[in-house]
C-alpha cells in the first residue's frame, strides 16, 4: 500500500495536541482572504497551563511536487520566478491541489501543463507539513516514471516556465551547490534519493 | 570553509531573475504587519513579456535549526504545539534569527534557550528558501556536537517545550513513519543523514 497517500502521522496518530483552540472562535481575526490564502489570527488554549495565546494562521491549500523521470534517467524540473527570493527557482513541477483532490492526480495534472510530459502511474512518495508553525499546507512528493513529452504546455497568463532536464545522479550535486535551494522540492528529492543506491550526498 | 553559512546559490550566483519590481513599489500594497512578520502585495513586471503582475509576499526572518548531539550519538529534540497544525511537532531546536545575527550564534542560543543543552561551536550544514513562492524567509541547519545539559531552559511564557533524546540511527525511521513531518526539519536532517555512512532511509 506504499503508494496510497498517507497524511502526516497517520499510522501514529500523534497523542491529544498540548494546545486546543479557545472558546468558539469569538478571540478569533481573518485579517486578509484572497485567491490564494485566508490569513488569521486565532486564539488557542493551553492544555497545560491554562493559558491563552493568539496565533497567526495561513490557511492555504495543500500542495505536490511531481519528481518526473524519463526513460534513460533523467529527472525533469522547471525554472520559474518565485517573488519571495526574487529569484527564478529549479524544481520538480508541481503546484497547489484542489480541495479533496488525490494529489497523484494533481502532481500528473501539473506536470502536463507546466511541461507538456506524462508518464506512468504517480506513486505516492511522502507528505509533511510545508511550515506547520504559520501555514496549513502539507507538500507531498509524488514519483512519476517513464515521461515523455505527449502536448505542449499549457500555462496560466501569468506563467512563465522553462523545463530543463537534468541527469538524475546530478540531483545531489545541484542540490549540494544551491542551484536546487527550494526547501520543499529538497525535502522531496532527498527522501527520495534516499531510497535509490547511488544517493548519497557528497 | 565548509561551515561558513552560505547563501543559496552563493557559488553560483543565478542568472538574472526573470521578473524584476514593477515602477517605484507604487503598485505595492502592505496587508499586515505585527511583530511577527509583514504581509505585501507587490508587484512585478515580466522581463520576457512586459507583462505586470500581483504576487504576496510574506516577509518573515530567517530561521535556524540545530542537530544537536550527544557524545553517545543521540539527537536532541524538542516537541511543541505548532498552531497552523494544530498538532505537537518533533522538530530539532530553532527559531528566528535577529536581524543580521550569524545562524550558528541563533542556532545555539535557541538550543540553550529551549533545552538548557549547549556543546562545541556550531557547524554550518545548509541553507534553503523556506517557501520562495510566497515567504522571504530562508532555513539554516547547523550541527552542534558533544552536546550536554549546562542550565535550565528560559522559555518565552507561551512556549511549552518538551525535550526528547532519540538515537540518530532511529532518525530515518521517524521520518519515514512521520513522527518527524514539518517539511523544513525534515529537510536539514536528510541533508546531514546523506553525509552520515550509515543515512539511508529504508
Amino acid at each position: 500500500m506504499s503508494n496510497v497517500p498517507r497524511a502526516p502521522d497517520a499510522d501514529h496518530p500523534p497523542a491529544q495536541a498540548s494546545w486546543s483552540r479557545a472558546g468558539n472562535g469569538e478571540g478569533d481575526t481573518t485579517l486578509e482572504e484572497n485567491w490564494l490564502f485566508r490569513l488569521r489570527r486565532e486564539r488557542f488554549r493551553s492544555r497545560l497551563s491554562g493559558r491563552e495565546h493568539d496565533f497567526y494562521v495561513m490557511h492555504l491549500a495543500d500542495a505536490v511536487h511531481a519528481i518526473a523521470l524519463t526513460p534513460d534517467d533523467q529527472v525533469l524540473l522547471v525554472r520559474q520566478f518565485r517573488a519571495a527570493s526574487a529569484h527564478d527557482s529549479l524544481e520538480p513541477p508541481g503546484g497547489l491541489l484542489e480541495p479533496g483532490e488525490d494529489p497523484r492526480e494533481a502532481g500528473a495534472r501539473e506536470l502536463l501543463e507546466e511541461t507538456g510530459y506524462a508518464g506512468d502511474p504517480a506513486v505516492f512518495l511522502s507528505t509533511l507539513w510545508s511550515n506547520p508553525s504559520i501555514v496549513t499546507s502539507r507538500t507531498t512528493t509524488i514519483v512519476i516514471r517513464n515521461v515523455h513529452r505527449v502536448a505542449e504546455p499549457k500555462l496560466d497568463h501569468n506563467e512563465e516556465v522553462t523545463v530543463e532536464l537534468v541527469a538524475a545522479h546530478d540531483i545531489p550535486r545541484l542540490i549540494q551547490e544551491g542551484r536546487i535551494n527550494h526547501a520543499l522540492c529538497v525535502a522531496g528529492l532527498l527522501w527520495w534519493l534516499q531510497a535509490r543506491p547511488d544517493g548519497t550526498l557528497a
